[in-house]
């Protein structure tokens, strides 16, 4: 098979299409003939060698895809070959095949092509896990969601107005604003012009956000814990502005409140299964009945993933860059 | 009535034993004659100036107290004239007599004296609240208490090894420990001698704690996330060391690890009330059972409160440190 490799650590032209041996399903998995990947962040840092796989994962990119199961190891059940499906990976994704655990497969949520199946499991996963799960978002509150149009940007604005939340997102200039309230966000701060603090504030009658999605990590924190409420939840996902940041705890107690740093990548399998039962269970719906949709920025064919990562360093984008198998 | 009051922040002499108007009973509340109050290191705060009462609360010092019920003010219900009962405060605990609203009223424990029972309702409610409603501790799991032999940490121990979990706790001489290792304290850490890190992860196979209840703040916020385990909650409830410290994000990041900052003194009254009667259903049943007993380092004339704030702030007590009034 092709898969994207990384023979030396570097900028987007680090990354090659080359001939590979092929993925095997091992005990517990099943093997996805890949019809698409999807790119996030996360990769741009395995790609510069600065977030390796785990231990016995593919030494791969890609967190996510979709495609149709060519083969079914042993001790899986519930799945057959043919299979159209969508998966959280640990890597593998920018491959024409990869062995995925079949606790994280999820099938194609009717009325998506397969294709735009693979913009879903990564940024619904996150969301989910983090706003839902970890920070247990309730209909009425508001939730602030850092960088709005990016790919977990757009799931967490429409996931959370599905449940009836109020959505404040943060973006860069007006048009990412525009795209923002289209999927519903209530109250749009461009960050290069506006205080967020000030912003949520006033907007919330001085309350604050009662959930914040973080991705700017040391560089927001101080701010964030500001914009928070009483009882508020930080959810940290991502540490573009940095990973050490002075906290003032007195700030966080004055409002009893929490803060919570995850990924998904790292954990184990039975944690990402549970993670995928429950948006099966609780988004999957809401998908299929269109309240809920895949943001899709752009398709590139994956062997130019470097062109792909391109984009995602610009900024340049709304949602998710796909990679399409050939 | 007679009330600690505070003239002028200050040293311990600032409290001084007065003349005061009698406390009242609102809407809600009930007055009870208290019997006594305990210490609580907020209380140096407020003596100090740094930590003034809510609006519409009590003037005097004092978060806790035991009493008879005196007079029961309109819309109150299930309690009478004469029950003995303890009780959270916002303030006022320094004091002859004390209005209660009734959320925050608990029966004294069976087994227990009355002066007994007003050691009991601030730790209680702290421990219960931060260590089990919002960090979860787990049959199995390891809890670290800083500061052991407090107050707190004489009731965390105890509630912990109650529920089937692991406890390590902090603490500055052999003496304390050995109250700690008395009241089930499994892993012993003499902060002057050792690195509660390297302690805890030796003792837990490099795992780390779980759960860990801190009163430090800034001081320990670095180290607390080193000594952190895979999915650890810190549960900070005082800055002893200080507002502001460093967060590494990426270190809890890749824990996916969590902290919360809460105080009970300031909550609204529906919040108390909801920590109370989870107190009363979880924690009650195993103080009357003898698991769980209050530790009561020595009892004061409530006149000499200046002495017992001495006591604290030189640390020598064991447990909890009581004001029995006249």
């Amino acid at each position: 098979m092709h898969a994207i490799t990384i023979p030396e650590p570097g900028g987007p032209e680090a990354l090659v299409w080359d001939e590979v041996p092929d993925a095997v399903a091992g005990e517990g998995e099943v093997l996805v003939e890949v019809t698409a990947g999807a790119v996030n962040r996360a990769d741009i840092l395995q790609r510069q060698g600065f977030y390796n796989p785990p231990p016995g994962t593919s030494p791969y990119p890609g967190l996510e895809c979709s495609g149709r199961i060519a083969e079914v190891g042993p001790g899986v059940s519930g799945w057959a070959v043919g299979d159209e499906v969508c998966a959280l990976l640990a890597g593998g994704g920018y491959a024409e095949k990869v062995a995925v655990p079949a606790g994280q497969l999820l099938p194609v949520p009717k009325g998506l092509s397969l294709t735009q199946a693979a913009a879903l499991p990564e940024v619904v996963c996150t969301v989910w896990s983090n706003v839902f799960m970890v920070a247990h978002l309730r209909p009425g509150e508001t939730l602030l969601v850092h960088g709005g149009s990016s790919g977990i940007g757009t799931m967490a604005i429409q996931l959370a107005k599905a449940v009836g939340a109020r959505v404040a997102v943060t973006a860069g200039s007006k048009e990412k604003l525009d795209r923002c309230a289209e999927l519903g966000a209530d109250i749009l701060i461009n960050y290069r012009e506006q205080d967020f603090v000030a912003e949520v504030k006033e907007a919330t009658d001085g309350a604050g956000a009662d959930v914040i999605l973080d991705n700017m990590g040391a560089k927001y924190l101080d701010r964030n814990v500001q914009a928070l409420a009483v009882n508020g939840r930080l959810a940290i996902i991502g540490m573009q502005g940095g990973v050490k940041g002075e906290l003032n705890i007195g700030a966080l107690l004055a409002k009893r409140g929490a803060i919570s740093a995850t990924s998904l990548r790292a954990r184990p399998l039975a944690e990402k299964a549970a993670i995928v039962a429950a948006v099966r269970e609780h988004v999957w719906p809401l998908v299929e009945a269109g309240h809920v949709r895949p943001v899709v920025d752009r398709e590139l064919p994956m062997s130019e993933a470097s062109e792909a990562h391109r984009v995602l360093e610009e900024s340049g984008h709304v949602g998710k860059v796909l990679l399409v198998a050939p």
